[in-house]
């Protein structure tokens, strides 16, 4: 008898359309990859973008659909310019730092509920993505406008949502006894005391949801007419393609409907431009540093620190940045606007990644093994960094207090001492071994729910419980009551 | 720019050794599917089995090392036998229904304990087996001896242990508000009567695993000469792969290092023998009849029935039994002592199903999309069959109170109504569609843990917490304490 091994592919080729409503910035990567793999495969895929944006664009395998919004290209600038304060060493006092905080807040989340207002109520742009006839939407539930929107069977491409709104939206149980809650920087090992901060900061995710998604809570209901909540909605969801990965991540449960992709830009390779090729093919390999789309720019100040600290070192160094350039720039370093950093960083001679431990960049330096010399800068980039550090990834620098001999010995450390490569080289086994390529899963199951018409049957019916339900409160009290009754009544009669 | 796409298969091809402890009857079809793709591969396969078994034995791809028990096959058929009373239709007293059941039971448990403790003490095999340096075991951890002997990375291959110790040595949480309990029959929407009983229920599966599994307990003790556990033991292993798949359970959570294998064998294919084709290409087509490993025989009043019905239909009938056959076969009835059961139902001239509902089985038959008339006999099979009747993939008898009548029309309901061949294709493709064949899947996770000596970073570090840990008991009665005395003083101080 011969064994004959069939993979079942039952089913015709299934050709659909695909709406994809993507967030700017570093979430672009992982939605564009998947847009234009979904595009090169047939099906007919529309990406639906604001006129301006700070690095969406077309691509070849999918059409673009724009719409006007209410800020220019000029506005986008002094937000993003106003990420370089994060590097400044001028030492503020508290209420100036506060208030320079919440002003930069406002700015982005005016930015974010302008882009979603503006798609939302532009009825004929509505109408018309209503005719087309959609069989699913690919989003990035962070700013749900794709979710409200499409009411159709849904794929969010995603990092997180701090106050874990991805998760309990899933139905997927959480427990705080040994699941670190984001910006606590705990692991799953966590003492009693970690563990009573941790389930204190699980109690208040709700009202951090709250507070994050007020507005849009408000939108929802004005937009669909009915009284519902952007938690209620996101309940709905199909598939969560999730940008993780357990070699940088404590284990925790998932549902059947969450799929793990991070890394999904890893295997996205284009060949390095010439001009770079003198750059990379030193003996002593090359640097390459980038701070991530929403940093162009860096003070004076700090740029000399590291310009110094660069002069010193034999390895050459690539350098994403858009600033101006008063003084010199050294002889090994090469300044770009936009560099190619995951096929640097694929590049047998990169030796060191300097970045603010974006996930994008973490993933990248992961999967090609290249030690890091991470200087988070905001959001869960220092969750991140510690964590990467914690695995023996590289070293945590505080940029703003940054000196040309600290960024100096970090070089060498990271560069000379080769531990961190060798780690590296292990987590990289790990995160590299996988039963299949992360963007080819992310597209597979994008495919599953335009011809399943949805996952009905990996869903969690939870959304049909309120948590009073969900934690079986009702059934607890409900027991102790009847206990409470019967110990009564059995101390009653033996008396 | 041109978009490359790579599969980054980064190590070099990994050969190594590995340990198989099989369990009996239908548990060993998909454990042996593993054995042989592994040792097709390359790899060292060595399965151990006893010198005595209902079907484990030799393949082509793996050695077998066999080791003496303490009871000889005529007690194996002993039984067997007795699971015929199973089927009978005598209307024995609740007590001698009890007698008999529990007299099976401890029929069954000293089966598996004898050959449990012929393996565990057999000093000559188990150090010869140590020496061999195996990279890991893969075992059924239902009977856990795999598990105990081996101390090495492990792979555990199993449908689900009643009690839910799978569950809770992988340190998965199963939120009894949604995640029905084994033998309770409920969906994942349940009444709140149905989730007080469901979580009564899952508030004694402890106890339940204690009385399962407290000899093993014992033993674990005396062979591993420390105080243990089986619970602590199998919260070591490294991968579950569990046969299961959402096509016919409800949603849940799971753990990074659960993997749903459940239709292993599907693709397991083989030509069928020359001598059934007359029996598979008649015009009406043909209804396969198998009720699992463990039961062979049939009383002849039962038997009687089958035949009587099977008469009525145009349909071709393949029917493996065992037993003794005093009268006359049906003319369109072939009785076989093993019939090819996954390349019968494979077949596109397969109508109908008859079946006890074994996990084996209805996914053999949920992959082909036959209808399925279910006579489940006991263990899960009552629930099984439920599932599949709820998914509307066939109808459920109760062989014990079935007539001629009932029989054939359930025959005449499955084979002729359209309904269930739709569902099931329905089901099937749902089933059927998956990212990776399961039994690649559990090839590649068995290499997976050979490779990396295990995988700590997908496993949850939940055995270092009790359950009162667990749970966070011990927080929350902080926080209630503390919660408490804030209210205390601020009573006392706005007095």
């Amino acid at each position: 008898p011969i064994l004959i091994l069939i993979f079942c592919k039952c089913s015709a080729p299934f050709l659909g359309k695909l709406l994809v409503i993507p967030m700017d910035g570093s979430h672009w990567v992982g939605m564009k990859a998947i847009a234009q793999e979904m595009g090169r495969r047939g099906h007919q895929v529309t990406v639906v973008i604001p006129e301006i944006s700070v690095r969406m664009g077309p691509g070849k395998h999918y059409q673009t659909v724009t719409f006007p919004v209410p800020y220019d290209k000029a506005y986008i600038d002094t937000v993003i310019s106003a990420n370089k304060g994060m590097m400044s060493k001028e030492a503020l006092p508290f209420m100036e730092k506060m208030r320079k905080g919440i002003a930069k807040f406002q700015k982005i989340r005016r930015l974010l509920l302008g882009t979603a207002e503006s798609l939302l109520f532009n009825d004929t742009l509505i109408s018309h993505l209503q005719q087309q006839g959609f069989d699913a939407v690919l989003t990035d539930p962070m700013v749900p406008t794709g979710s409200l929107m499409a009411r159709l069977p849904t794929i969010n491409l995603l990092r997180g949502i701090p106050c874990s709104l991805d998760i309990k939206s899933a139905g997927c149980p959480s427990p705080p006894s040994f699941v670190p809650r984001f910006f606590t920087g705990y692991t799953d090992k966590m003492s009693f005391k970690q563990r009573i901060i941790n389930t204190i900061v699980a109690l208040f995710e709700p009202l951090m949801c709250r507070l994050l998604y007020w507005h849009f809570d408000q939108i929802t209901s004005e937009f669909l007419g009915e009284d519902t909540t952007v938690a209620e909605i996101l309940s709905d969801s199909d598939i969560w393609l999730l940008r993780l990965d357990f070699a940088s991540e404590f284990p925790r449960p998932l549902m059947p409907n969450m799929v793990l992709v991070g890394g999904i830009n890893c295997n996205v390779r284009n060949p390095l431009p010439d001009d770079l090729q003198p750059w990379v093919s030193g003996q002593h390999g090359f640097v390459v540093m980038t701070f991530g789309t929403m940093v162009a720019d860096m003070p004076e100040e700090t740029r000399k620190i590291f310009f110094d600290a660069f002069k010193q070192i034999p390895q050459k160094v690539i350098w994403r940045y858009n600033g101006s350039v008063p003084e010199k720039v050294p002889e090994n370093v090469k300044l770009m606007k936009w560099v190619p950093q995951n096929d640097l960083l694929a590049h047998p001679g990169a030796r060191a990644f300097l970045t603010h431990a974006g996930s994008h960049g973490l993933f990248e330096g992961l999967c090609h093994a290249v030690p890091m010399l991470m200087m988070p800068l905001t959001a869960e980039q220092p969750d991140n960094a510690q964590k990467m550090a914690n695995k023996g990834a590289g070293v945590v620098l505080n940029i703003q207090t940054i000196t040309t001999e600290i960024l100096l010995d970090g070089l060498k450390e990271v560069i000379n001492n080769p531990k961190y490569k060798e780690n590296l080289q292990k987590l990289s086994a790990i995160h590299n071994d996988r039963p299949i390529d992360p963007l080819e899963l992310s597209v597979y199951w994008t495919e599953y729910v335009m011809k399943h018409k949805g996952v009905k049957h990996l869903k969690a019916t939870v959304n049909e419980l309120n948590w009073i339900q969900y934690y079986s409160l009702d059934v607890t009290a409900f027991l102790l009551i009847v206990l409470t009754i019967a110990k009564w009544c059995f101390k009653n009669s033996s008396k």
